[in-house]
């Protein structure tokens, strides 16, 4: 995991809300320092970069932040454009959007601008993504896949991801696009990792020491592989149907939390 | 479970293959004696029952069954008239289709069909069913829900299903249509039961001694719940997102087996 000093991460399974009670941005926007948050908008996922930054823009303004600034990258040269740097260094929070997590990969992986908000983290600052944006946040991602379907090896395609979480497989919209056949999937490949599937308007916020809690309306399934006693994934062809054994689930509402390193799940503090 | 003089169980997830290699209906007709199977086909779930009827009279026929009778009831003075049992008595395998399993209990639970199929069923023939006629197979029997959808009490509505087998809640198109939110929340209402999601083209051949051994081309999810250490469903509201940890999670493809006593997943027995 990461050490101490670093930030938290918020991870989003998209669709959270923006009109309403804003409970995942409302959080973010506290763990950033409130009235005195500068949040750092990152668009390079998104198809409509300008629409997706507006939008942001205005719910952290409703939010009460102090300071908004959207970087926007289309090429590699851009995210290594220096001058960049001086807009970032005062962020309290980083927002990656939604969109397309390999453009998210693809152009910011290696870049002066990854190396500026690894600082930024390591000097506490919290580090939030929704949808592709969250899916980019585990060390190998999960790109694409097939939704509603038996799992087999071709139900998931897997990259490198930026790898603000390590040891964890992140998939979003999870319940809504029946997404558990391609979680299964990846895990499957590796069961050390643990898999995090995360709903709709849902997130889990990530502390320093890798606890997990969630925050949202849905719920966060972990399917914790340490206790998995066989799977066909090495021996399978690529479309044959995955098998998978022994396998620990679990389904966790707001409040919740997870510890990772000792794969232990915990009830909501107290009574709401 | 049952007691070992009683016949074998085939549940399916629906969609099964009808034109090509019918794997899970060849496997069907051997279990009720092959060219001597005798298949009584009971449209009673069916919207369509002649259409539905025909399409299974002429597959069981091209699998080489001796003889099918069809029998459809529309309501329960059809499913208590003594006229029928002629046609029960010398049947070697029962098929349900699917439709609404609703329909199914409702028409027939309780008559003289119903009882007579017990018997029938005691005396060894093999008992299927497809889709809604899977899903009456348990004890509780899922009756609707929402698909793709976070978990909550609301997710899953419940009725008492036909009751070939106790203590597992069986839910089909499985995969296809994201039910695993609402086979949980089933499972989370009293995690002594088995909770077993059936892929389309897909089935559980149940043996008498409580062995489930997979067919078809899909997979089959097994949740079992005795190791579950917390749920809220007792406090939860009907639309709060479901609490349940420590699940044990299995998929299983053809050729695995899952004994219901034991709790225990096995591997296929060879190599294919």
């Amino acid at each position: 995991m990461t050490d101490t000093e670093t930030g938290s991460l918020v991870i989003i399974g998209g669709a959270e809300d923006k009109h309403g009670e804003c409970r995942i941005l409302r959080r973010l926007v506290e763990m950033a320092g409130g009235d005195r948050a500068r949040m750092l908008i990152l668009t390079a996922a998104a198809e409509e970069p300008g629409v997706v930054g507006a939008t942001y823009r205005r719910v952290f303004g409703e939010l009460g932040v102090a300071e908004t600034f959207i970087i926007h990258v289309s090429d590699r040269a851009q995210a290594n454009d220096p001058g960049l740097l001086s807009l970032l260094r005062h962020a309290t929070g980083v927002f990656f959007t939604g969109g397309d997590q390999l453009r998210l990969t693809a152009l910011l992986g290696g870049t002066t601008i990854d190396r500026a908000l690894r600082q930024l983290h390591r000097r506490g600052a919290v580090i939030a993504g929704t949808s592709a944006g969250a899916s980019a946040m585990s060390d190998t991602m999960i790109v694409g896949g097939h939704d509603d379907e038996t799992a087999t090896r071709n139900t998931v395609r897997l990259a490198p991801g930026m790898g603000w979480l390590t040891g964890v497989v992140v998939d979003q919209h999870f319940a809504q696009r029946g997404r558990i056949g391609r979680l299964l999937t990846a895990l499957a490949q590796n069961p050390r990792v643990l898999a995090v599937g995360i709903d709709e308007d849902t997130a889990v916020e990530v502390g320093p020491a890798g606890e997990l809690e969630v925050i949202g309306s849905g719920t966060v399934m972990v399917l914790d592989g340490s206790s998995c006693e066989h799977t066909n994934a090495s021996e399978a062809s690529s479309d044959q149907s995955l098998a998978l054994t022994g396998v620990t689930l679990h389904v966790l509402p707001a409040g919740y939390r997870f510890i990772i390193d000792e794969r232990l799940a915990l009830p909501r503090k107290e009574a709401e």
